[in-house]
């Protein structure tokens, strides 16, 4: 694991991910650029002392020498330290886990793909809520044509814990968020915009062409973006809005997702992830649950419990980093990886980078800006 | 009543609002400009034969010479049908209630906010949204400065009754509302994109100046936007979105309202009209309840029953008539209004169309456009 | 009308549901044994002074004298005061409406039934949820055999206006709901418990015919129960579970009603009075809605609005008023009532005396004692 | 591990558990008193050959001779398998995790706490239920006198897994849960109704003296009761209900629980685990939320996400097996046990025992039944 040293929330995030189905094994890592912090931090973990390091590069370089080496690292560093672990570790051959966004830049992001192409290693973003039972069911509902032809994508994603200046009061997390050094182009539009239009992208099989962006800040002094209104354009002829806001106060964490077809409509909202809405034209709205009745084979592949007993984030963490060990198998057998296995990966961060780059031209331009997709 | 005969919707919940406070007596209509039409309806409402009008001209001419000739009328037809009899009415001495939107064109509503003027008679538009207890409260609220500086206003309203062609089909309601000739510029900006519009700038008091509109008429053939995804800017520096559509499988009269500032957020939707939630920031959220604790005078004011009671979309418009008939008691007897008897009036008309019209504009221009609401 | 003078709020509730469709006109009144208040109430509501009366008898043979003398009359004073003023009206030839429970001890409501077989008027007890669409449509549903055969009947009707003893302070609607003088031998059971027993029975057309009930008056100084925790046993084989509580804090007036067959269950809750769910056993749940798709003619027959557009409180009151008229007029027309006319009457004003004083005696003997239901 | 072979459920969960907090390895089992399955169950989950026993007394045996034993043992079979195991291992010198109800009667269960107490080991009941932060919040807050003295106590848990004879079509979990020689005198009281009473008495830190139970068997065959219908009375002049059910059709798994004193009412339910509703009298409900504001330290200390990162069941069992842990830990080193860490053990155990014979014999004689609590 690269960063996550102690007082990380979401290197915690990840240990725990990484552990529930019991796929993976932490053994080394580089927690901290701070050689003091890296060792306290490896040790509160149980790792060895030689394999607490304070540099990555070395990590990689001694952890490749090693006959009982790593087979995978975990990226958990701000933005700005993901392209260069990624690309060293892929280089020396290990396969990557990765905090999203991917890079700051999408010059990065197309880089970073080039690398991993030519590594033949696994790069995995942890999109995670697309590792929710029930997003996978609305996906497959999607795609086995339940909506009809895609009209509206209403997403949004909203936060209330940048609505004074955190940053300035020593909260770590909120520093490097709001710092474009560390962050990028996007403040609100990185964090949890990404997430938002990855999660409408996982869903419809579709992604937007083109975008009009309004981005603000409005706590005074703030140096990016905390909230961004967009409607989105897709080549399909759907349209779509896209609300981020790390100002909305009395949102903790709310992610929602509704889409409307000619035919169905769906809904789905994070505080009850359980269970998602599905509406036929001219039918009652049924309640689809986890596991329950009317809840398909991709839904149940990616549940631990049975129908009504909830699951929550942790379990669809879980689910991206399951879905990374059956595909590292794949290569490591040489087995045909199952169709049903998904996880995101470097394409999905070139997305989500072009989108954050995209927002940030038509909010300079007040205009339609097209996203540049292609790598 | 002009409008409202046999078959038509919206008469009927006029006449239920006129009726439910005991204010008002339905004495004579023109209901339909056909002739046996207006005469059956009529009798159907227990008017007198020759009460029952098939011209609306005619209809004011003889209520003025009688002494007991009406002293307000309800104007129910659809929107092109709205500035004629308005005028008429307005200049015969008579006050008018009138459907929204005002009327088909910008120009339209200015000329009848001069008419108004001069006639020194009441014009009441039933933004009956407006009539909802809890709306009042958060009005309140936002007035008390609850919420600090304003940031965010997202407002939606959404059916899916247009999801199919049922203009097509014969629905008459469909017909009009589709027809540019009959409806104006708008379709479902001009529905329910205005009631979305109005309420927030009454909950508000804030207008946004500028606007970015992305319309869709999904349908195949419809004349008129049947979705509205649109983008506001408020002098103040807040930011909004504003969502309508005819065409989301699953709604049936969604309308909701969320406002955020520095201090607080507000929510509120249609489904549970009698209750809104209230966080001040680092606190936990409160549900306040129509009647109920937390819940302030102007609430109670135009509330019915006790808490727990459910009041409906029938007690709001009612609460239009109300106040309504309190504004033309006073001008009758020369008293003073009260100061907390709100009603939409001309004003909210020409707001409404200037919505309207700058969202048409932006929507060819692909550009931000300014709301024009001088008069 | 008999009682409801100035500040009752009940009366108000019934003169506004009188009022909603348009059927009945007040024309007289005894709003008051004061004769100086039932002067000034009537003037309020434009009562000639002559139609002003203090005493219910005097009502009725006047009014029974007057050519234009009144039809029907509704009782709205506490429950002392049901059974003299309707044998009074009934025997004077007058329709009756009344408010429960219909009189304070099983043998005058058993008296109350003679008197009206042989008066040949109808009598309607407002039971006014019964008049909600989701109520019909659940009964229908029950009917219909949609849920097999029962097994769980789950209600509770929980407030919290009792929850300091208001009855010492002045409050005149707390004061004779908890003394037996006037309210009978039932607190909450009679106030509210009774509407639970009676919509429970209304949807599952099944009546218990046993219960063993644990009544408790936790306000010190209280004479009556103000909450009730009753278990249920019907003769087919369902068993039951009904709360009552008047001291349940943040309840302002929670009415809900679960019911579970072989086949099927189906849950309404007041608070959301607009739709009901539905779950097929091993299918997902459905969500019906008042006017929407899967809501059925009974339910529509009672709707006022379209789908969407929340009904409340008043509008259900309302129903029980207006399917009062349309008897009303079978009786003097002699025309057939339609089939689905439904209001409630005096059978159900005995099944829930009944059910009162069942509930008193199990609570005393602390074991399983039958409803008395013949008359 | 006892218990928990292929295809068991809960074994599972178990595992997940002890894995999400990295507390325990699992290094041996009699998962299954087959060989052969035992094997492959062990094989399956990395265990060494020789420590997948298949039998609980070898594996006793063998591990406590074993320099690297394992320190704690979790027994998750059918309840008639809990009393053997556990005795044996906690004779043997081990701790114990066991899965509820605790034995089959209620003298086997004052008999295990004889062993306990001999023992000196620890006995861990997981009733994972009030592991959940939200349960450890509603607690501190009534200890804390902010309900003031209880009145009403509503707890449900209701399924629908049972609707029709599952027992009879092979299904395992179905078989032994409604067969008396496995499950004991209690069906779904024993199966999730103990749940249900711990839960309540967990919050309220007061356990009921009296019942009166209604139980049916509504499937024909079944062996078992299905359903429970139960009030409760507390020595502090509290009263209860409680309702379990294993055949209400369209209720996965809803658990809920409803506690109101004179002073203030808190709500909560399984579907919505990640936050609890608060009202004090006469003012707004407040929504509580898992480390939201108004949510106190011991819901902190038992979460692993910020607020608005919805936790689940797994989470909420997982805080069993950690306080579980830290208990062991403070065994081992002797050290004070923090007074925040709580973990059910063995006089929950017995309380669901002496809850379950009441029940039944309540149902038996129609009466109101103490509850036999000493030990």
């Amino acid at each position: 694991m690269i960063g996550g040293g102690q007082g990380a929330f979401i290197g915690g995030v990840h240990r725990i991910a990484a552990r529930l189905d019991n796929r993976y094994e932490l053994v080394a890592g580089a927690l901290s650029s701070n050689a003091e912090k890296a060792l306290a931090s490896g040790r509160d973990l149980g790792l060895a002392d030689d394999r607490c390091y304070a540099s990555f590069e070395v990590m990689a370089a001694r952890e490749s020498a090693r006959e009982d080496g790593i087979e995978v690292v975990a990226i958990v560093t701000p933005n700005h330290m993901h392209f260069g672990p990624a690309r060293t570790f892929l280089e020396a051959g290990f396969h990557v886990i990765c905090d999203k966004p991917v890079t700051t830049t999408l010059d990065e992001a197309r880089a970073l793909a080039g690398i991993v192409e030519r590594s033949g290693r696994l790069f995995v973003l942890t999109h995670n809520y697309t590792g929710y039972p029930m997003i996978r069911q609305m996906r497959d509902m999607v795609a086995a044509g339940a909506l009809g032809k895609l009209r509206h994508v209403q997403v949004e994603y909203a936060q209330d814990w940048l609505t004074e200046a955190a940053e300035s009061t020593g909260a770590k997390g909120a520093e490097w968020r709001t710092d474009p050094a560390r962050s990028g182009a996007g403040g609100s539009i990185g964090d949890i915009g990404t997430h938002a239009f990855n999660l409408a992208a996982f869903v419809t099989r579709e992604t937007p062409d083109r975008l009009l962006a309004d981005l603000t800040s409005f706590v005074p002094g703030r140096r990016l973006d905390d909230s961004a209104n967009i409607l989105l354009r897709y080549a399909s002829g759907a349209k779509g809005m896209l609300w981020a806001s790390q100002v909305a106060i009395g949102n903790e964490n709310t992610l929602t997702l509704r889409v409307y077809g000619d035919k169905a409509g769906i809904e789905w909202s994070h505080a009850t992830l359980n269970q998602m809405s599905y509406t036929p034209y001219g039918e009652p709205t049924r309640i689809i649950t986890r596991n329950g009745a009317g809840s398909g084979p991709s839904a149940a592949r990616v549940s631990r419990v049975p129908a009504g007993h909830p699951e929550g984030y942790l379990e669809g963490f879980a689910t991206i980093y399951r879905e990374a060990a059956d595909a590292i198998m794949a290569v490591r057998t040489g087995a045909k990886l199952a169709s049903d296995v998904i996880y995101p990966g470097i394409r999905e961060g070139i997305a989500g980078l072009a989108f954050i780059e995209a927002a940030v031209r038509s909010n300079a331009t007040s205009s339609w800006e097209t996203l540049n997709l292609q790598w």
